[in-house]
């Protein structure tokens, strides 16, 4: 399992707020979709997986937004990975 | 208002996880005592503020593993800001 | 000496490439009149300083496009910072 | 063509600087033997290219230090995409 974040900016073309969110909201319906165990934050969504998998989603994710006529699209994606495994639980263990 | 996310990670020198955490629990601490409204996500701490407060806090939060002998330190902080504020409520209304 | 990455994203409102382009250019005159050492890549400015000034920078070049009527800004900042201090041209060193 | 930037950070167990630069310069090879067009900057390394190949590359890239017995890697891969394609040359034609 490895941990990963992943954040969509479509860029262009916005008129309002509302539109660039209704895009994001998509976004976000593809990786509940995936059935990975995710997380959604502020500024990006944490999902955990094999990473084949997570790479998979993040470039299916990433591309979503050209299907909804967005223009340029800004995606920013982390992976965490060690040795055995890692999952969301363990890493926030004495947080939560 | 604006959201930024705070990502410290101390790269050396650890000869167990268990160092490196600590290290990142007391990052953690130092946001909490801020008073900022924070959210801790698996790879990064969110927090709300203004725009000077969280340059300063995460500043701060970047400097203190070198007082407890981290050798090297990266850190990813990104600040999301809209005119008229923003707040982490207002961003996940559609997800909560 | 610490290296920072900044990445300025002006996400609203554009109606073209060329006007979004033409905040971001501002952005990196502000960071050539720093004084301070940079280098440009395609999706982000690195530059060379003292961690005071590259936040202080950061904060300043996140702003400008506010003074620009733009209405939301993402920005990436990124520290690396080493005890003894480290430099662009030490840690290219292998690469140039 | 997309542009994407890759940043590999190999955390343990690194007792020296210069181990842990030896497993960042392996994934800098691997990038030069992609093939695809790359600029190496002091933080991550970009490159262009289609986007299964630039999501390809950046997973072998973060699998690399596993194979040199690094024990956690964190990976922030960012992918810039314009409707119609996008190149280094033509997002730094106002810079050099």
């Amino acid at each position: 399992m490895v941990i990963a974040d992943i954040a969509v900016m479509p860029l262009r073309p916005y008129g309002s707020e509302e539109e660039m969110y209704k895009v994001v909201d998509r976004c976000i319906e593809l990786i509940k979709e995936s059935g990975m165990k995710y997380e959604i934050s502020a500024n990006s969504t944490t999902v955990e997986g094999d990473l084949d998998s997570v790479f998979e989603l993040a470039k299916r994710v990433h591309s979503l937004p050209f299907e909804l006529n967005c223009e340029r699209v800004i995606t920013i994606f982390r992976i965490d990975q060690k040795q055995g495994g890692i999952t969301i639980d363990e890493k926030l263990k004495n947080h939560r």
